[in-house]
């Protein structure tokens, strides 16, 4: 079996750690492994499948040899370096925003448009977290009835702004629980302990944020549905890795609650969760606590849109995923995995 | 001006200790006062105004000569005290969910039915604190275009579980910033901190709880909108005492975002807080942490819904307002004040 010479580009950050982690969980065939981070992290080691990797300097050159390239890093950082480890024969999976719009990019989640990587250029794009969380379950039922609408609520959690985001969200916890001052917030807006922050990302259109945009932006192109239309609305809640939304959709065919329930029972990447009266809570339906550090989307709270004027036409469901695994670093893996399978 | 015998049945919760606070602060004309609990309670002192009010126990005799009863304790002991009162001469405004739905019994928003308080017999309804903090921006709104339809998503606060809920949130918030192993949940199903839970009450109707099923059902009655349609998702999140609501409505006519904003800016019991350009956070947009404690209901994020396909049809804005405050304790006293400039 072939093995691949796979860099990771900001193998420090959140996204980077977990992505190591999934290789292995993933069985991932790596030959030859290199870790890219700042110059500030350069000359750590880590450790992978029992041997030490020393963390290079990211830098044009060190992509030499690359097979495979997973970028976790921040956009003006992904555009000025993972062009330059396509140059030199890589085929780079993104994580980053910078190219998931691009015509040229696939932009792909495994369970909805595995197809989509066979024309790539050099580069596919990994979708936005919450993206992908709120796509994975809605694909099954667009399948059975077609798509057109979605109305979502999000509750991110704090690992959607990395490492620093999740250490504010302890320190605030920890400085309220010894009854302190909480310190000034430095990676949100504002307090998140104790607090909800309807903001994530900048002011893009109509009022909408760049956050927000992204389900709709994001989910055409992955869907292949250039009319879908969604009204998103991104909050930031104080959970630590596991973002929720509240989702309402509205299709095109008829659709009931039952088939919905099967569709959802039966689609890869999603656990369905959906029985009140379940004797431990947990098994009632997803919640954020429960559904942290494994990979499957949780499905619950399956119910028919009672407002829509349309009374077969609408499903309500609540979902729940971890930001870092199947948000960023897992499905970025899956995406690299199919590359190994052509 | 005449003075009026008031009592307030449940006077050591959350929402009674509120009502006090709220009854000398909007000037309430009370000539005596008595507060009404368990037996457990009776006995305490309390003060009002100056002066120490002495707890006594809630007994069918302890409402002779009062004039207005503010109700502040669960459905069964208002089912069989609150009627009490009603037989002696009372008026009651009740804070629990038995009477809301009674045909004999007005649901009253000051802001939106004062109106219905005059149809009276002896019993006024005290709405559910989401129908409250929902509805007073709705209002506004419907009354420029007509609101058919609402999306609603909640971000409800522990103290709408009462005293206990709030201490239950804190007590797990304690325990995680010292480190230590969280006491096992009582006020709620699961674990609070850290994360979400997606059900508040019991299983009602086609899979949603009586909490989600409140604002419809006493929406139509307080707004007269018998046809109004309502698909809400009811969700606990970690904080302290203000719930948050994400809404989207879709309306009979037209209505733009600045015709919205003019409207929201100009309600009563309204404070718009929507500038994504402002330097202070808490200017931006309403949070739960910086509106606890006071009896505006904040709304900010005000645009237009991009998915209904009708372009000037929907709009979307998210609210925040204090649970036990303008969500229970001051409508009640509102409402008692209305009761006294008949």
């Amino acid at each position: 079996m072939k093995q691949y010479t796979v860099a990771i580009l900001g193998a420090t950050g959140a996204v980077g750690t977990q992505m190591l982690q999934c290789l292995d969980e993933q069985d991932f065939p790596v030959g030859k492994l290199k870790l890219l981070a700042s110059a500030r992290s350069a000359g750590k080691a880590v450790e992978f499948r029992g041997e030490q990797v020393v963390i290079e300097e990211a830098r044009p050159e060190a992509f030499e040899g690359c097979d495979i390239v997973l970028g976790a890093v921040e956009d003006d950082l992904a555009k000025t370096l993972l062009p330059e480890a396509v140059k030199r024969g890589a085929v780079v999976v993104d994580n980053s925003h910078a190219f998931r719009l691009d015509p040229d990019v696939p932009l792909v989640v495994p369970e909805i448009n595995a197809e989509d990587i066979k024309w790539h250029k050099g580069l596919i794009a990994n979708p936005n977290c919450a993206t992908i969380i709120g796509l994975v379950p809605t694909w099954p039922l667009h399948k059975l009835a077609g798509v057109k609408r979605m109305v979502v609520s999000t509750y991110q959690a704090a690992s959607g702004a990395g490492v620093p985001g999740m250490r504010e969200l302890e320190e605030q916890l920890a400085a309220l629980g010894r009854g302190e001052q909480l310190p000034d917030p430095r990676a949100f807006a504002a307090q998140l302990a104790n607090n909800l922050i309807p903001q994530i990302g900048g002011v893009k259109e109509e009022g909408f944020t760049s956050e927000e945009m992204k389900l709709q932006n994001e989910g055409r192109k992955i869907m292949h549905l250039p009319e879908l239309r969604v009204n998103c609305t991104c909050v930031r809640v104080p959970v630590l890795r596991s973002h929720s939304e509240s989702i309402t959709l509205e299709f095109e065919r008829d659709i009931t609650v039952e088939e919905a329930r099967e569709a959802l029972a039966a689609a890869p990447g999603v656990k369905l969760v959906d029985d009140m009266d379940a004797a431990d809570a947990s098994d009632r339906y997803p919640m954020p606590l429960f559904t942290s550090d494994q990979d499957l989307i949780w499905v619950g709270r399956v119910r028919r849109d009672i407002s829509n004027p349309e009374v077969t036409r609408g499903i309500t469901f609540w979902c729940c995923g971890d930001q870092i695994r199947k948000g960023a670093a897992t499905n970025a893996v899956q995406i690299a995995k199919l590359l190994t399978e052509e």
